[in-house]
């Protein structure tokens, strides 16, 4: 094996014209904080996608993104609308409760999305001192359980939370994989159905570090600068986080990186499928992988690559492809695994 | 001119030999969030410096460490004392009282050092339920005027704010400086004077981005992974952050690159003496030079190098060298002024 | 009708030897914020019921036990499990997320009582920086149904939780009830079953204001007075507030109203099951009885003494007896919802 | 001696009018946290003096007042201008700093007033992100030290706080000494002369317990409702809190008693005046006495009649009269002092 795994697109590294694009800024002095031609550049490269008007600012990581994001619109009396899977409710120790002060709604999903109905039946007690008060709906894109929102499906929850008050916050950690998926432009399945602000993902997709926070209504969140600061997500070299998005997302580097994740969740599912004792249990949309395995054989398919047990009381597993993930990865690690469960 | 300023230590570059750990690192698949073998070297190189059970993570920024540092060994009802100048006082945009919900008491100070006086007469109302309860004793090292606390200073120091029942904190954004100005290792002006926490820069001498926390006694945060991760200031991608400190750390390179930005703020406080008009105003000791300049002067000055006024109403100007200052960028610096001003 | 209603034991009065205890404590000056012989009476006379080694504590209302009691035993990065109908869950407006910057996990519950398997299921991630980590167990005593957990079961939970690492909180704003319900003393339903630390409610059962936080190892929370004053529950003139729990838990008139309240409901309940359409849905063990009525009859209903509706999809009403709710109140609210349903 | 002291007028009783307001008010039921008629005439009669569309909003104490106005106008990266007396920085334990998550920038002050110089040099950094943002101008009236600001300085002070883009919170937990003091109405020295947002104290001058938060524009905190309830201030038989303030607010015995302590405190300066060794060390325009004794008779002037030592260095004390001193009171005190001191 080529020492690539399945268990995060965490575990992949940077991609080497992200790498050039760091070193490439790496000239002279220019002004701390962003205040610099590459973080003008990449502002100007990701309006491309966005929109002119888009309010655009780095932060270090997602829950970074995130709690930046969500306390810059909410007051602590309000509440987040999200899935019982998103990562904000269950992979970041807390950080938006303690960044927000507020309680986050977190609604039981099958396969990791919720439904306007959903969304409706959540919000409740408004006008009432006594109940938190819910103002905005967290949907994550693609989901934790690598399933995909159509472009139909997000305007109508964010149709349904506009109704009911709420703002529409993106976790899109992964939103290069769903827009692949669903051969949509970032815009098509953001902006133009409604979000209003967006966690956009980097890391995960071949940056070494860094994702952006996009308000597409700059009004929304005017103070965010100050947000960002307070919330230790301001870096001093900004050029070197931002200079990585403009090779990102200049020339389609992002739609390249996680077409190629999504192309190998795909062949590994494929493929996986037809194992003895393996039920693939999600919908293979964008760049994970969920399958009942064996629960005696886990330790044995994870010595071929690693990978997480997703719910040991089920023996389900998460495979997870990258930017960086070979076919040869995949085959090896489906040759790997007929060894182990026969067939 | 080269480009170079004196605005900060924040505006240079990424040292060569930084950004080829960043590509030696870039092989394959490791374990994400630190639980990779560059972290683990990073973390003995470091223990190598502060002790084999120095307990180091490393964090984004200089606020993210300060804040993490500060809140993991502190209650809300907790103060810390802390010159008014220091950076947690004054350039943080209140993220210290955001992260740990506690009063920063904050003493006037000439220097920008405090003195074990001063601290003694800060610890007030200890037991007293209507009174803040002092907790940690923060000092930068160097300070933010370039002045440098001697290790007797420090003990002095760590020793008063024991004896109060204060544990010490030193945010160490360029403790490198200090040390290459003082002559000593790092241990010699952290642990062996009784520090407790350090906040352990490496940005501003030559990293893309990167600081750690060090705990001298490792019993003193035991919970500091969950208080780094809830306060977003867990890196992903950690090999990227964690190689960059080896090569920093491991052969001497944090040494060079302070005593050269040292010995360049010491020839431009050394040429600038002599300029008409031109006052220094603190002891130069470490990479930073303040100046009292003629008002009227100020801009024509910032058009040769770009430069912060610190105080507008005396006409005090701050000069930071960097590790990639060259003689050149003094000497030509010098000559411009001396143009403007005369003499 | 007399001018009570069954809407909440909150808009009762104030028991009158309950008043009377607060014109004799209005005698002179007292030392402000607790230190005066009124509060160490009121001290004296609640270790009386809960062990000589109680550290006891006056606070304003019910939230502000609850949050006091929470945030003074866990770091932000904790949780508190708690079922989805508890007070804290739904009716504080998100106050306990706000002062412990901590995450509530929900447990769904039918009849608003949590099991010890719920609890061990809800135990996860321990260790595992990306999760919270639970470190409380809230249970409130009676439930927010009217339910009552008998001294096993809450054994069995405290039993559990404290294998699991957590510390047990009840929220005992009805606790009186309970204790009455059960012909328990107040340390047989906590102290004597592992509870750790108690919000004792005294406002529903008759005081003008005042609940108390106990804690039955002093050494839980060393530092409760000072997360007292700043989370702004430190009374100044604190006499008023402790004289009334003199009144209250002296000579058992706490037991006196908590029973009566009951024998109030029970008989509510009886009374009322027999009436067209009325479907008591809960078990009726303490001062809160749960119906379904009619639903196009409810304001009907309302009109004779007013009461809340608990869900409006399934018309489920919620009654509340009081200590000062008469038989001639119940019969003449039953009277009259006789008149309205017929039968 | 009666009992009474010059500790505090925290140590002082209820005014009996007070109580029997409460007693009064204990009739029946009525509906919990404020929708009742006792709450909606006491906002009417605060409303006689504040203005029609004042919003009013009762809370438990001092620290809770404080603490709720500032953080429902606030966001966590703005900061607060304060006297370094003030209640808010000094003994609140850091509530403030807690629930607004906010720095105090806090002005050295002989007299703990503040002037409008000093507020125009402390905002400072105004759009800088690195800066808090100073948002609210708070003042004490009257101050710690028992002095006075005139309408014509609250003004002064309001106009400039406006011009900087700041609101004016005034901690008013004595402001009826100061408008008796004055000879103002309460309106002349808050709405009238700019004030935004208004801590008007209860307890201090004769309530068993409360305060009020005033908005002159209730469209500076339209959220109030869930800040106050989020922060744990609702009290849910608010009608006893709110009878209080319709007895004491109504006919003029906030004005009776706050010029009785006033008076008391101008005799008992003018006859300590002329003790040996006493020099009386700010001006006494309120209720409060401050004064240098010899140091080493302070025990024994404490054993006549207890009181607070403000600074052990210097020897200063501080007297406070209440509602309930006497002449007797002052006389005796005095007549005691005077044995003990000679002359």
């Amino acid at each position: 094996m080529t020492g690539r795994t399945f268990a995060s697109d965490n575990n992949s590294g940077v991609h080497p014209a992200v790498l050039e694009a760091i070193a490439r800024a790496n000239e002279g002095h220019v002004h701390a904080y962003g205040d610099d031609p590459y973080t003008q550049d990449a502002i100007a490269v990701l309006r491309r996608h966005f929109g002119d008007d888009a309010a655009i600012w780095f932060v270090f990581n997602g829950t970074g993104a995130n709690v930046t994001a969500l306390s810059s619109v909410m007051r602590p009396f309000n509440a987040v609308i999200c899935a019982d899977t998103a990562h904000i409710n269950t992979d970041e120790c807390g950080a938006p409760e303690r960044f927000t002060g507020s309680k986050l709604i977190d609604l039981p999903s099958g396969d990791a999305k919720l439904t306007p109905e959903q969304v409706r039946g959540a919000v409740r007690g408004v006008g009432v001192e006594h109940h938190v008060q819910p103002r905005v709906l967290s949907l994550t894109q693609s989901t934790e359980y690598g399933t995909v929102y159509t472009p139909e499906e997000l305007r109508a929850l964010a149709d349904t939370a506009h109704a009911e008050g709420l703002l529409v916050h993106v976790d899109g950690a992964r939103i290069s994989n769903a827009a692949a998926a669903l051969g949509c432009t970032l815009a098509e399945i953001t902006r133009d159905v409604g979000v209003d602000v967006l966690s956009l993902g980097g890391t995960k997709n071949g940056l070494l570090l860094g994702e952006a926070v996009v308000f597409f209504d700059p009004a929304l969140a005017p103070d965010f600068a100050f947000v960002r600061k307070q919330s230790a997500q301001l870096a001093s070299k900004m050029r070197f986080v931002s200079a990585q998005f403009s090779a990102l997302f200049e020339d389609g580097l992002w739609l390249h990186n996680a077409s190629h994740a999504n192309a190998m969740a795909a062949l590994l599912a494929r493929e996986a499928a037809g194992l003895p004792g393996v039920v693939i249990t999600q919908k293979v949309e964008a760049n994970e992988v969920f399958a009942r395995v064996p629960a005696e054989k886990i330790a044995a398919l994870q010595a071929i690559a690693d990978f997480y047990v997703w719910d040991e009381r089920t023996a389900e597993v998460r495979w997870v492809t990258s930017w960086d993930t070979t076919q040869e990865d995949v085959r090896g690690f489906v040759a790997g695994m007929r060894e182990v469960l026969g067939g």
